[in-house]
């Protein structure tokens, strides 16, 4: 991305900030009691959409509905969410009841059946009580509503173990015209996304082709999404929708323009805060930590070794403790697959309380344990590594291992 | 391994066991204090040896002395062992140490300098007191012997976070000559072995010749210490090394006859104890976590997939939470990369509390979670997936995620 920040404008918000979206949400109890467990996202209009699913071969119904429609070319209309169970490993029974949800919103709204994506979270292997989840569309659809309340309440709503609700907005001129995206996501455990039960969802009132909205989400997730991680396990779930209605009656985007970059820069801005927010959130964790190796040969290879390092729980435990135990992030690079010379590798720390160099080539400076334990004690902490091998970076996200990360994981389902 | 279980006869004793061999330790004070820190295997005879070690990029100073002896070809007659500090990431110097101190135990064993092997085990990035392991050396040297008590004595020496000490030995007859082979080990974190700071030191009294000895290794080590997890990370020390001085006198092994298929199978033996034994003892762990992968297409792929199972963080606290969330077994399953219908997989859990089935292609049971965490509840639980597309299997071993991991790891150091 090369323009520069100035061209983006933050506003307040998350799915609804965008011309035209409409959220709701709803205590279904599904699974958790006193709380909203169900969302929905509704266009005035009809939407070009994109999607990235999970690679895992256990994928949950919801990520084989939503891949069939996205990829079939319907055009998108709504989406319905609900947290506490995830309706993956639930064979022919689970996927009878995403068809089931999505024409209980079909009838509900007016809208083909093929219009509406579902996605779910939670718990493995259970059934959806489908009345629950047919009342809870009944109720929402009269609710939907386009003001920040709105979409931070649905935002609110798709919360598993996430502790805070995440969601963004942001705005951008394309073609002499103010377009808008935002986005909301939830974490907080079995993430490792590749892509990315991380569930991200993005609406923009942007005018943009189906195919160059697919191809800015495809790249753009492998330096936003996909380089974040809080505790290497991939999910069933992982998804990430980008719904563009075109409302905001800018020039339609058709081919690799200025509009485009400014466009994929936009839509970065929202994937990579919405990234930031899922690491920085991750299960029981007390810190974000951010791993950038530069100087490397290709963007892979720095990318490989970055992810990597938040991925160690040695390192993780480390960033925990406060401790400054560098041999573990050297450690970690020399196992990620990517080739490099260890006795050329800098290392340092940074964070609002300081930088300080802790390798060169390869072995520790003089520094002070005590310094270090400072910069490291703050809740946003870095790890900058140049391999001096060329000019390629990557920075990846991830959090630190804890005691309620453990907790939060021995007893998830009772 | 097609003979008979009754071929082996298992003995008190470790590296010792075996004819010939002797071992020594002592207090150095490395690291630690108030407890032995060093150790010392010895033969009577000069040795055929074998080694396999860390693919870690970052190599620590003892893995690149091991590799230029053992590949080198010249005969083992004695390892120097420390615990404390691993002399990795240590430059030059950390080499310096290594052949300070193979030139030490030479000078005091009357050996050649080429012919002592070294190993390290602790922090990263520190250089060893070298004034200390020469003086260690040299209290060592006149305490060697050849007691079952002296090789229990070195097998506690070498530890780190491990809580018990682990040694295993058995004796075959080839040839109408009865053989012994004996081995220790240390875990008990950055446990990941691939090849594998896990340290594995195993002694034979076998006649075998150097090509063998080395062949029988790298094949057994695929099923052994590379299919076992503490926490998917992979140390810049792991070293095995198996010493043969041929004292035994059974007909030299120089072909893959019926006695190399017997060898195999105690190395097997020796190998297979000490990997459970590390994960067993896996940094804060509460439990051995058993999980083997049968009916695969291939040995490769059930081992990737019995690996992927035992490395998740999610599976891991569920096992310390006795819980049986079989969706995260089969989540880490689809994530492995490898391939396989996730509608065909059947799943048991086993342990001395019973065994039942959890799924049945694809889709729980209506099994009782009361009895499912009563089997979970044992130190050893086994996980068994069948995906029903062939003939082969694989075992890998990993423990279960606690407090304790992270409490250990986030203070390590101080």
């Amino acid at each position: 991305m090369e323009m520069s920040e100035a061209a983006l404008k933050k506003i307040p918000g998350g799915v609804t900030a965008a011309k035209g979206f409409k959220a709701a949400s709803t205590a279904a109890g599904i699974k958790y009691k006193d709380r909203k467990d169900m969302a929905m996202i509704y266009s005035q209009a009809p939407c070009r959409s994109a999607g990235t699913f999970t690679t895992n071969v256990v994928k949950a119904a919801p990520v084989k509905w939503d891949k069939d429609q996205v990829t079939g070319g319907a055009a998108a209309h709504a989406v319905v969410i609900n947290a506490g169970i995830a309706n993956a490993c639930t064979g022919e029974e689970g996927m009878a009841y995403c068809s089931r949800t999505a024409a209980a919103a079909a009838q509900v709204l007016g809208i083909p059946q093929e219009s509406v994506l579902v996605a779910s979270t939670g718990v493995i292997g259970k059934q959806l009580p489908m009345d629950r989840i047919e009342a809870g569309v009944k109720a929402m659809a009269p609710l939907l509503d386009g003001s920040v309340q709105s979409g931070t309440d649905a935002s609110r709503a798709i919360m598993t173990t996430d502790t805070k609700n995440k969601e963004v907005a942001v705005q951008v001129e394309l073609g002499g015209v103010q377009v808008t995206i935002g986005g909301m996501c939830k974490g907080s455990g079995m993430i490792h996304p590749n892509m990315c039960t991380m569930l991200g969802f993005v609406t923009t009132d942007a005018a943009i082709s189906k195919e160059l909205l697919q191809e800015a989400l495809s790249q753009d997730i492998k330096d936003t999404y996909n380089m974040i991680s809080v505790d290497g396990d991939t999910s069933t779930n992982d998804t990430v929708l980008v719904l563009a209605n075109g409302l905001a009656g800018n020039p339609e985007i058709t081919e690799k323009n200025s509009d485009y970059m400014a466009f994929c820069k936009a839509l970065n801005y929202i994937n990579e805060t919405l990234s930031k927010k899922m690491a920085g959130d991750g299960e029981g964790c007390t810190a974000l930590f951010e791993v950038t190796v530069k100087g490397a040969a290709t963007k892979d290879q720095a990318r490989v070794l970055a992810k990597s390092v938040i991925t160690s729980s040695l390192t993780k435990a480390a960033i925990f403790g406060h401790d400054a135990n560098w041999g573990r992030i050297l450690c970690a690079m020399g196992y990620s697959g990517a080739d490099f010379d260890p006795e050329k590798v800098d290392l340092f720390f940074e964070s609002t309380a300081g930088r300080m160099q802790i390798i060169k080539d390869g072995v520790a400076v003089d520094y002070s344990e005590e310094e270090a334990t400072k910069i490291l004690s703050e809740p946003e902490v870095t790890a900058i590594a140049d391999i001096k091998m060329g000019d390629a970076r990557a920075t990846a996200w991830g959090c630190d291992l804890t005691y309620d990360y453990v907790k939060i994981n021995a007893d998830y389902r009772s």
